[in-house]
């Protein structure tokens, strides 16, 4: 069957979830049914949205508390015909989505694509796959910092503390977010000077880190800037997705001449995925939605930060971005936030090798300045693959046993 | 000052509101500041995001109980100058609301733009006076009806079903906001035939309805769509901004060539407004963002309907669409769903003449047949704007007795 199989959590006020369901298998698509004629049945029955499941859930009354209501909680699940949409982003979500998310406690949780429909998205250009034979790097999780304090600062501020990441030894460095077309540090000159100074480092010590520049402006421009970024010699491109729309990135990536790896980054999603009642999770949009899309690599809270996310939540991100998949390469999961040296057993334990351990405070606040934060990361991580302990390691590696001194270590216990 | 100011509503766990509103101006412009040496201050003080002002909300024990810890409720804003960001909705959002919409329990209220900065946003083409001038109507509330059960059904049906709309004297008609392209009722023929119906409705009856064509698609090809639209004749364009983005809306609205009303659908949007504690307020989303970027129409849950938006809220959407502006003109408030013949008056008290009434069940669901049930409405309006009551309206008028009889009716106590 060509269709999309929508997951719900919902929140029913009225004690019936095979009635709701229904309710949204037919609202969604045909309108009616069993008042119908035969005839139109027969012409209809293709259109007509389909209930798959319904499964009750315990009730929770810390919700019925909250929500003033005795509310039945429930999983649902329907399934959408592909005679009803056209098969892109915007009229899936509109469909399955649309209307409905204004309809009360509802939260999108997943979305199955049958196979044929699946045909019509990129999924990444490069994938893990890719950047592991882009940077040569095969059997160790990835490290990559983020610039700090660069608002307001010189192509001069901006390049020097890229060189000091690259000396550090990270793989990716990636543009603050917010950081956007300026008159102090270009978009076009990030590039070219950035490119200039991890060719610099590449003499002088044999490492290129890949700098990720942000691609910003109008939806409508942002092909040709992602073409010249390419031209000039981008390595990677940084996209806040969220505040354009997953359709906008599937342009960029299936765009041949956009030859290059795209970072998602999440800003602006957290005003869809952490209500517990309404929005879209975590999983589906950070996870599947991003590399269906195209996203190389999706940046998303870790649980392990101040704000950080359940741990189940940053977990089945990952398994989403990963997962085998008959079609599309895996979305490298880049858990951000809260990251210093001492957590990376616990990261490595979590995350595996195919993950980005990705740190600003933990790099840049190094009390040995930014090289040697990010050379305790990669010290950290030798440290796990070599099977010893991080204070072991740290005897022979000084940046390793300042910044362990400096934000502590978590046992890691299998 | 060029600058956006930002309204948050926050929910504290440290107590400290003070400190939470100076840690997101730092953190979401220049990282840091009492640290700096003064001359570092010095340059990079037009950067800095400038805390307005803080005002703690009284405790609530339900949300309290229900995050499982006492939170500090409270309204802060923050200036974030407009040196930091390109002058587009994608950088202003997320710098606003980017990696703050992932910081734990906040959503964002509203923003205030400097009149330099809304320069750079196209409001309206048209808005209510606009409209007013195409439809000729001036001194009453408008009328729009949707269509109903157009999904699988051929072209005959949906022109059918217009026409029998159109002749019940409704000023507009609304696609399904899920009919997308597809074979059977395919956009362009939609328009044509479309307008071949409801000009010989006016042939017929002296009365032009517009009919609303929905916009679909990738991205990147909604322009080229839209400007054939126009070509062939469409009346209007309705559009689901969110599943794309506000940005895209904006492209379109600010294109000469598109140059007929847009109407925005609220569709998704559920995803991002609802919930106490986080994503972005209705009023910001649906009524100043959707202005600013340029929509004409913008349909919003009624206060009225089995799924409701709170009266407060649906009111605030009204203002924020037709507030005095100095730049932008008015946008036409479209409260939807659950809307009969009977809440006309209230509707009238709570939205005066700059709105449109808009029906779907309402219409279709009349025991007389649509063209009656879109009739029962423009009695409805009629005896609103004479004064008289609806009773003593409908015993001269058999539709709008029937569509009381049927939905019963609402007193408004003034
Ligand atoms: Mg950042
Ligand atoms: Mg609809």
């Amino acid at each position: 069957m060509s269709e999309i199989l929508a997951t719900y959590l919902v929140h029913d006020h009225n004690g019936n979830l095979e009635k709701k369901a229904e309710g949204i298998a037919l609202g969604l698509t045909i309108g009616s049914w069993t008042e119908l004629p035969q005839l139109e049945q027969e012409q209809l029955r293709k259109h007509k949205g389909r209930v798959v499941s319904v499964k009750e859930l315990s009730s929770n009354d810390r919700v019925n508390s909250y929500l003033g209501n005795t509310v039945t909680r429930g999983i649902i699940q329907i399934a959408y015909p592909s005679f009803n949409y056209s098969n892109d982003l915007p009229a899936i979500l509109t469909t399955v989505f649309g209307k409905l998310s204004l309809d009360g406690e509802i939260k999108l949780i997943d979305l199955e694509f049958s196979n044929d429909l699946k045909l019509a998205y990129p999924g990444p250009k490069f994938g893990i796959e890719g950047l592991r034979s882009i940077t040569d790097v095969h059997h160790r999780p990835f490290v990559m910092s983020i610039f700090k304090g660069v608002i307001g600062r010189d192509l001069d501020y901006l390049t020097d503390q890229l060189k000091e990441q690259a000396l550090g030894g990270v793989d990716f460095i990636k543009d603050d977010e917010i950081l956007f077309e300026n008159d102090l540090t270009p978009f076009e000159k990030r590039i070219t000077e950035g490119k200039r100074i991890l060719e610099e480092v590449k003499e002088e010590t044999g490492h290129r880190a890949r700098y990720a520049v942000n691609l910003t402006g109008r939806t409508l421009e942002l092909k040709d800037k992602a073409k010249r970024a390419v031209e000039l010699g981008a390595d990677f491109l940084l996209f806040n997705v969220f505040a354009y729309g997953l359709d906008t990135l599937q342009s960029l990536a299936e765009d041949k001449e956009v030859s290059i790896p795209i970072m998602a980054h999440p800003a602006v999603s957290g005003a869809v995925t952490p209500s517990e009642f309404y929005g879209i999770s975590n999983e589906l949009l950070l996870g599947k939605l991003l590399r269906y899309a195209g996203a190389d690599f999706s940046l998303f809270p870790s649980p392990y930060g101040s704000v950080a996310l359940p741990k189940e939540q940053a977990l089945g991100i990952r398994d989403a971005l990963t997962v085998a998949d008959n079609q599309f390469k895996s979305t490298l999961p880049v858990p951000s936030a809260g990251i210093h040296p001492g957590l990376v057993p616990l990261l490595y334990q979590d995350f595996g090798n195919d993950a980005v351990i990705n740190a600003g405070g933990g790099v840049h606040g190094h009390k040995l300045g930014g090289a040697a934060g990010a050379k305790a990361f990669r010290q950290a991580v030798d440290a796990v693959k070599a099977g010893e302990s991080l204070t072991a390691y740290a005897q022979k590696h000084p940046e390793l046993e300042v910044a362990l001194k400096q934000w502590g270590s978590v046992e890691v216990t299998t």
